[in-house]
């Protein structure tokens, strides 16, 4: 006996499908959050319809009433899943037909289930980038606009997690700042330049959610290395900056622990990203040309990458906006022997030529470490040794906000310099926010 | 004021959480499906407890008894998460306190949140080990009985897609077998290895966990090749096998097409499982010793390899338990000139070289192509044109059924080989399912 | 007793270094590739600094004649690498100084190792993308001038690998040129926005790299599908083409085989070069802000990329301007049951709402199945026994030229259409090759 | 006219290949390392051949002596690679017929190239393992008798980077060593199960190399963490630690600078093998079964995951030996909060519930805060408002010797259990050695 089936597929199946088999095929755990975007492209596809004369002009009144009552059903979460709906695209289709019969069955023409997919994909990636975009700009304005108020800080500045030469706070905020603004700018160009493409094919959106994946990824990495100076920062040794009790936990043996577990939770997101970028390159890898069920992976990468971007940017705002810097600890961090460059910069001054200079002021190190002192400590004697042409004036180095000041070039930690910064920002800012 | 906090540790913090964090650190949406394996382990310890006399026999047993009435709770569904249960752990501590009052405060007496954590990962694992076993076990059974009841087709064997030489078709489905029960070995070599670690500090798990993601991946790379072949197969144009409709699906576009879509989740599962494994690992790079909160993307990573390996054994045990074998397609594709290796070894045994043989061969085929006849059509002439060495009795190599018998060495396509590798196999599944 | 090293960093250490420590930290084994480049950024820095009058114009020429001899020797390959070069950047500075003596110690004035390695990495990569950029718009016109003179060759279009509708071989060409005229536009609009960023601080090359690693990965995985097809196609069963010889190799055992090894390396190399993108943003994660060491992964990262991405698209330039089409199998191997959907827009046009329609052509399909015959061949009482609403003119369906003019949309598979492709494509890689 | 190649697949190729090509094709660059495991391969081989009287016992002297004189060649640097030479294999049996003529032609009989390729790798891959475990075991012995050395050191043990109680700093460095521990094993067994595998069918070296590049990651992962450790441990702002001279370097622009860059490149290593491993894992994903040429690129991936962890090991021994601990600075970051658990314990010793007490516990530690006193000052007055089960004997508990003899139970930090470690360790070491 010949067993119709009620999948869209329709008159032509014979057997049963295994449960298991079933339930891997279905989508609709998932996707019916692009329920919104599946009536929205509905919508323009039923008028696109009307305009061709393939539905009339009842029909598509028909149907789009039904479709508003169906986006009201889900609005008001009262839109009922049934068994046999396999995704969003299917029990939206069911219920319009439950709603006004006939007609129901005239929405799709012509449309094949993968066409619609990508349109729903594109109408939700539209609003979700939006958001990253709103997200990802409050995050940088708070950054910025905090190294505007704490300009006057200096602290060291490393390389190798060695102390390097003094900076100013301002200065590691903003490198975060331009970072995400070039992110925020990649991911804005990314999508205006997507939407307008000329050659608007179906399969290109497999590239497009790729690239929005390894977007992501690339984020999420740059917060890490951000979320790792300011976990160093906040240990006790450091002890230059110190969490609100909102982004730190506690733990359940140690009553004293103070733990910024939020950072940490920022720092593992870029692995889970980049593994879902991993994974959906790995799963395109070699696949045969159009559309095959592998790509029914894109939408849980798609999803996931969505939500934890948008979490982690806005949990960075937060821990960005409400940690509390230490000022004089930071201050205390700084020590003569990061100014050795300018001790080396002195002699260059002099004529002695750079290799040698940046020599001598290794030795200079050197032994102030056999002595034991720091290196504003040592002797005209013990400098004279060194170079003869060491004078007097060598005094007037040791001093941080002198030495950040000679760093007045685009991108330096000059007062001035990082003014400029500022403005720079706060106008991309804006004119990214348009 | 002073605003003690509600949380685990308690008394110490004053400020509040921010939402998105809350539910940024909050794990309880996924990990209570090991509920069961936290109050299994929860029982263990309040036992150990009991004997270093931290609680009495008293005690011991109300928290005994706590712990079954939430047991059954969860098992009837009639358990109510309630805010602030971050975690099943928090959740299940929450409502011993509840049921029984202060012995429930005893419960974790000197146990850190992470080795519950740890504990009860490994109680999960050790069951969803056992459950996959099991299924790789059964997968492996259809696999080697249907290769013994099907021993007699033969086909082309491939390498680089093209055609090679015949092969047993029961050749072709060992292969995959012999496979899966290297990969169930793994597996349960690697769990009974590591439950008797003598080292079993907590950390450890972690490598644990990475080993467990990196076994999935390669169990479904493996099973994405053997659905590459399949799919192939399944081709109008190959023929070979016709998937049962219980594993194929229509178009909703074209009325004709029946789709191999249980073989394209398989293949597509590949991909998702290596990404949760590169994402782990990334998370894990570089994390400084002992625990970090990063560490929490361990258990989503767990539960969907766990879910997508049970659902991907399952899926292709119907998949060849059910597909039809179209033999006389499958012999018509053997030709000729696949036993071109044949007619070389005729002349190594009449003391050719085998180089030289081969060069002789390639001449052959060459001959063949450009009079547009196949290789056994050759004249006589055509043969001592190539080689003196050609005689009549070069016309006995043109049987395919010779030419497989001639690979009787362990692991051959002959008769006698491939009966072998069905022995071997069902008594290694029968050691392994022990 | 004092030891002064011979490094760099002079006059401070005390100890020495461990031989397998010391060939870990070098690289030039690789980086000397970077020589030109080196040399062009120190030409340019050493100007700035006779401008900023921190060398006289006499050490400025004397530096420039230095250089240009180091060149000299590079491009003659006399260049001798001695121990303790242990990058090109140490290698042509140590030269300059035995070369000029002095004023060569005054070459790198107030720049660090990190400034110079960055600029030398951008202006190598400028030249890299650039020779990329064209073999890419040479594969690309390859591809649209095929396009052009087989534009009347009908072959299958596949989806899930099952025939699904009649298309233009043309057609499926030019899927490929889009993908490719986007990664082009993706390449170079990346370089011209990346000279152009405003703000050019040194650690956004890392950015910069992992998007070039990333480029180039979602490049040759979109080439592994293009090699995927073409494998297929190859295939004895399907034999819709054949690879000239020079992109084909034999088999060392069996003298009849032929095997598309260019298509094969093609199809590998997606999985190379995603695995340098990831290694590279696992080594990114996590790490502290500005310069460490573990950034030196970059290089080999950025030359491996280039070569690879290279050689790829030359030999997919050459596999494609050389393949063989068998245009009268791929005609062959078009069938009525593939013109269903046109069945199905029949009864569309006669009123019946789409799906009901899909249905009823998917019912005429399983009775043609059920008969054994093919769908053209389903008698007037077959037809109608599934749709009163067949009638004779059902017969003007069954032509695969008219049914591919049907899609004239843009995008679609009509001549037309085709054509437009064909001059949008010539039109757009004459653009991108300025 | 026929133009026969001179190739191995001989007699019937007529075109010519393309330069680009032939290189690409060609492994000959990196796989001559292989050089002896090939002709070990070969002489194998050709006895198994005269004992099948597939060649005479004099054509397998000749054949044997010939092999003997190529390797002699090669270990004298003397041979020479020709036009031609694709690979190792191809080169030797070149040679070889240029030695020893015609027999040299029988070698290969009833050998596909592939056989040959993956006999060479195993035979590789077994030396290289060996090193690798004996690199491995060198490591674990020197952290382990190091631990033992120091094994009175006490310091903060961190968990979220944030200082939680004291340990041993014995009972960090052997964390490590028992990791490693878990690695060697893993490789050593790994190997040991490989090599008596009974289905050693050639394609299952594909699993393995998967297998060896995913221990080498894992391996390297581990160390990426201790690394980071040791890093933190460097920094001035902790400065437990300081790495010879030997292991750093200094800074080309800043005098003082001293970075731990061998620390930094053992970080990054991990990345760059997992990279290696994820590249292989996604080139293999949906590969037809038996060989296809994409298999070409394991070999590049298991050398340079040699070299790799080969260098890693030796590097972080040298590290590990030679770096020298800062005492008292280690004990002087040890503070009487990191009591606190202690304190709760002192209040389940008088029968308080551990969750109250670490609530009380978290009270007092709030307490110190706001008077800003170490919480071994709080008065007995201030314990009593807290608890009032608070006696005198409390300070008792402010002894960090005596708090860390508390954790015997095996894996604790006790002098007894960490000297256990010590002896289990040196007891499996000797074990893993054999």
């Amino acid at each position: 006996m010949l067993k119709l089936g009620t999948k869209l597929w329709g008159g032509r199946f014979v057997g049963n499908t295994d449960p298991v088999m079933e339930s891997f095929n279905a989508s609709i755990a998932y996707d019916q959050r692009m329920w919104d975007a599946d009536i929205r492209g509905s919508k323009a596809y039923v008028k696109a319809l009307e305009k061709a004369q393939l539905v009339s002009m009842e029909e598509n009144q028909k149907i789009l009433h039904g479709l508003d009552q169906i986006a009201d059903e889900w609005a008001k979460g009262t839109f009922e899943i049934k068994p046999g709906d396999e995704d969003i695209h299917t029990a939206n289709e069911r219920r319009l037909k439950e709603l006004i019969g006939a007609p129901g069955g005239k929405l799709h023409t012509g449309r094949s289930r993968n066409d619609q997919v990508v349109t729903d994909m594109r109408l939700w990636l539209r609003d979700a980038i939006a958001t990253l975009t709103s997200d990802a700009l409050q995050l940088i304005s708070t950054m910025v606009e905090r190294a505007a108020v704490e300009i006057n800080v200096l602290f060291p500045g490393y390389t190798h997690l060695q102390r390097a030469q003094p900076i100013r706070w301002s200065h590691w905020i903003l490198s975060g700042a331009i970072a995400g603004t070039y992110l925020a700018y990649d991911l804005l160009f990314f999508f205006k330049y997507e939407i307008g493409r000329i050659f608007s094919l179906c399969f290109f959106c497999v590239f497009f959610l790729a690239e929005f994946l390894f977007w992501a990824s690339l984020c999420l990495t740059h917060l890490s290395k951000m979320a790792e100076d300011l976990m160093l920062y906040s240990t006790k040794e450091f002890s230059f900056v110190t969490l609100s009790d909102a982004y730190s936990t506690g733990s359940s043996l140690m009553p004293q622990k103070r733990n910024a577990d939020s950072l940490e939770l920022i720092r593992s997101k870029a692995g889970r990203l980049f593994g879902r970028c991993a994974g959906f390159m790995m799963t395109l890898k070699g696949l045969p040309s159009t559309y095959n069920k592998d790509l029914q992976e894109d939408k849980e990468a798609m999803f996931d990458c969505y939500d934890t971007v948008h979490a982690v940017l806005q949990v960075t705002t937060g821990v960005l906006s409400t940690l509390k810097i230490n000022q004089s600890v930071m201050e205390a961090a700084l020590s003569p022997d990061m100014l050795a460059t300018d001790l080396a910069y002195y002699l260059v001054r002099k004529g002695v030529p750079f290799r040698d200079a940046h020599s001598l002021s290794g030795k200079a190190v050197f032994t102030a470490e056999s002595k034991n002192v720091s290196l504003n400590q040592l002797t005209k004697e013990d400098l004279i040794a060194i170079s003869p042409l060491f004078e007097d004036d060598v005094s007037s180095l040791w001093d941080y906000q002198s030495s950040v000041e000679q760093y007045s070039a685009p991108g330096g930690t000059a007062k001035s310099s990082v003014e400029t910064q500022v403005e720079h920002l706060r106008k991309w800012t804006k004119i990214l926010m348009q």
